[in-house]
């Protein structure tokens, strides 16, 4: 077996078998084969695509390279959940703490984003004190005692899929659904759950803009979770506008908390509530309306703030963060509001360049290893459907850098459409995957 | 302009620019655009493909790349000839001469074979004491002086193609027309002649399989040089067997001269004319049946041979090599006939295998820059057609490494397919692009 032979049979549109997918990604992983070969492979496979039986052995191919989280010793059911991601998306923050208080162990290795705001590990980041790199043991045992830890995932898991995608960034190679799907699956397989309640973003502020496209990727991610013995549910929502209010990383944290408080954006509630309604559903007996009716009892009766509390604690954080964020949480030293241009009422925000300003004003990072400003955003004042005077805030920018106020207003201000006539919306929760 | 969104273009079939092709191969070129970059970017052309305008453009680039030879100084009509390669091919030490004879002048720039063989430089090598690396000033001087010079392509010339190419041959992007046609013309281009006669090859010791494939490409070569401003005609010719009986380096330079004298293969000889004539033709005003009768006038009447016995002396060599090539060739010193298990008529040669065959007992190479054996090669004592009983020599093995014979009768005594019945043949000439 050799690579060229590999590269060819993709090319004609051949399907690889096990042991071609498997020779590719172990060596490629250990430097035998060169960038330039595997870059040509992924084009091919970008171009020819892999049936569900190649998708299933890649995944399990970059699961291999590294080593797994073993949560064998922690009783009870353990469920992840992922977000293929999206702007103001602080679900995680919400959903986990339902499940974890509900009684579903939550161990979720998570990314630091490269995308507009930082990942889940730049948000808890911005709680100060609190530590998001732990060893394995340490995973396992906050997991054991308290049923909920967010970590970052170590170097020695799926290396494989570092390596791959740091290729497929820089060779127009990342828009193919067979390539993200085992992408995504490899990290949740190494993190050792039972099962995961995948939440896939379409709209302007996803990397799936149409539902068509979001929708086959959720049946993708389902279909080869289950192939690599995952249970797997996916709901598809909506990323047209950005979710909440807040976008930016202390910003997120903070309106996650209002949302564990009562007094947060409905949306974050509807889709936090969703998901973890899915993930208690994934866990154990209850059917999906009586685990939504319990994902609701626990967010609106404190318990689920009372975990992430716990959770913030035990990983060396101000509980009080869970509390009263405002007061543990840093804030930015500039803040300038965005106001309307006319009067009317909101038609659409463009999430995505919502985005693009949050990471201008240092919310979000332009290549791997920046740091981001854990305080710096965007509040949005007005979501579609509201209505707006001349002259009154669609939004607030916040930052420690003046000089990018101008051109994220610039962006905020074009992000927003004010049309005379209230839009038909559409519903938060486009499709399930079951 | 950025290479990633050059890559992301093709990859969505998109018709690249002028300036987008230009800045690909400048960058590659210049090492700032990585391996791994263009051959995600070949990936991608070899599976959208490339229209004639982009074909062009990359072609263009390619010889911007490096040097031109400048015949300009070179008085009358200057014809180039290519072929894109077979087993036995050994039609340039024919029709060259043939055209240099009848008036034309041929400066041609060959490469050194990867293939079965040796290419021509390396056929013309088994000359004793024949040089092949000429000065640009040498091949000009060559040329006018004698009308006919064979000579290696300076590294000056075409830089761009030889590392597309270097790549191309290790990322499985040698099968793309376009990009074929793009490596062809640019070299021909690069030689500076007025016009180009193509041998495209079909079948089965072709790079081109089926007559489509090689029809397709023939058409496009055709109108790729004919965009750069050369005169061009293809012909379209089989290679389901070796062509002529003569595989192998100073073997096929005794069979070129043994046509030239009047006694060589029939199919070489018919072969050599059809291109030597499509030069005449292209080079004067003479149609193609004028061309047929003058060029088989120069090769009967011995002017054609002489010529080559000019072109000898000129580079180094004895010029009775092309008077009497058994005693001015090397001879290999282990001969082993390979004998047929049954007795009927060939109803095929498997060209392939022969080359396979003549590499082995050391005529081609497998690496670059590995040494070919001038003596090497296979005489086939028996074509298609042709009876032969059992026992009957099929042909005879020639290598200067007694242990590669054992392997080599194998593999050619599996090319040879006798049957009880004559089959039907199909004719040498296939086609015509004009």
């Amino acid at each position: 077996m050799d690579i060229l032979s590999i590269i060819s049979a993709k090319r004609e549109g051949l399907r690889l078998s096990r042991e071609q997918i498997h020779h590719a990604v172990q060596g490629f992983t250990a430097g035998r084969i060169p960038d330039y070969q595997m870059s040509a492979l992924l084009m091919a496979i970008c171009l020819r695509g892999m049936d569900l039986r190649e998708t299933v052995d890649l995944t399990e191919a970059l699961v291999a390279s590294g080593r797994k989280l073993d949560l064998s010793d922690v009783p009870g059911p353990k469920v992840d959940k992922h977000s293929t991601g999206g702007v103001g998306d602080k679900t995680t923050l919400v959903a986990a703490p339902i499940a974890a208080a509900a009684g579903v162990t939550v161990a979720k290795l998570s990314g630091r984003g490269l995308g507009h705001t930082g990942g889940t590990l730049d948000k808890l980041e911005s709680v100060p004190g609190l530590r998001t790199i732990l060893s394995p043991a340490a995973i396992v045992e906050q997991a054991g005692r308290i049923g909920l830890v967010v970590a970052g995932q170590s170097g020695e898991m799926v290396p494989a899929d570092k390596k791959l995608y740091a290729l497929r960034d820089v060779t127009g190679t990342v828009a193919s659904i067979p390539l993200i799907a085992a992408s995504v699956v490899s990290k949740k397989v190494a993190g050792g759950p039972d099962g995961v309640v995948l939440d896939v973003k379409a709209g302007s502020g996803a990397f799936m803009k149409t539902l068509d496209a979001a929708r086959e990727l959720a049946v993708c991610l389902v279909e080869v979770a289950r192939g690599l013995g995952l249970k797997a549910t996916a709901l598809v929502s909506d990323m047209d506008q950005p979710l909440g209010r807040a976008v930016g990383n202390a910003l997120e944290v903070a309106e996650a908390v209002d949302v564990l408080s009562g007094t947060g954006p409905d949306d974050v509630r509807e889709l936090s509530i969703a998901l973890a309604a899915r993930m208690l559903a994934m866990a154990g007996e209850a059917g999906i309306e009586a685990a939504k009716r319990r994902a609701t009892e626990v967010l609106d009766d404190g318990a689920a703030r009372k975990k992430l509390a716990e959770m913030i604690e035990a990983q060396g954080g101000d509980a009080q963060a869970a509390t009263e964020p405002d007061g543990f949480l840093p804030r930015a030293k500039f803040l300038s509001e965005v106001t309307s241009p006319s009067g009317g009422v909101v038609a659409a925000i463009e999430a995505e360049a919502v985005g693009c300003a949050a990471r201008e004003l240092g919310a979000g990072r332009m290549r791997a290893g920046d740091a981001v400003d854990p305080a710096a955003g965007i509040t949005l004042e007005r979501k579609v459907g509201q209505t707006v005077e001349k002259g009154e805030a669609l939004a607030v920018l916040h930052t420690s850098r003046e000089e990018t106020l101008e051109n994220a207003a610039r962006l905020v201000e074009a992000a927003y459409s004010i049309q005379p006539e209230a839009p038909t919306g559409r519903p938060l929760l486009l499709d399930v995957i079951e």
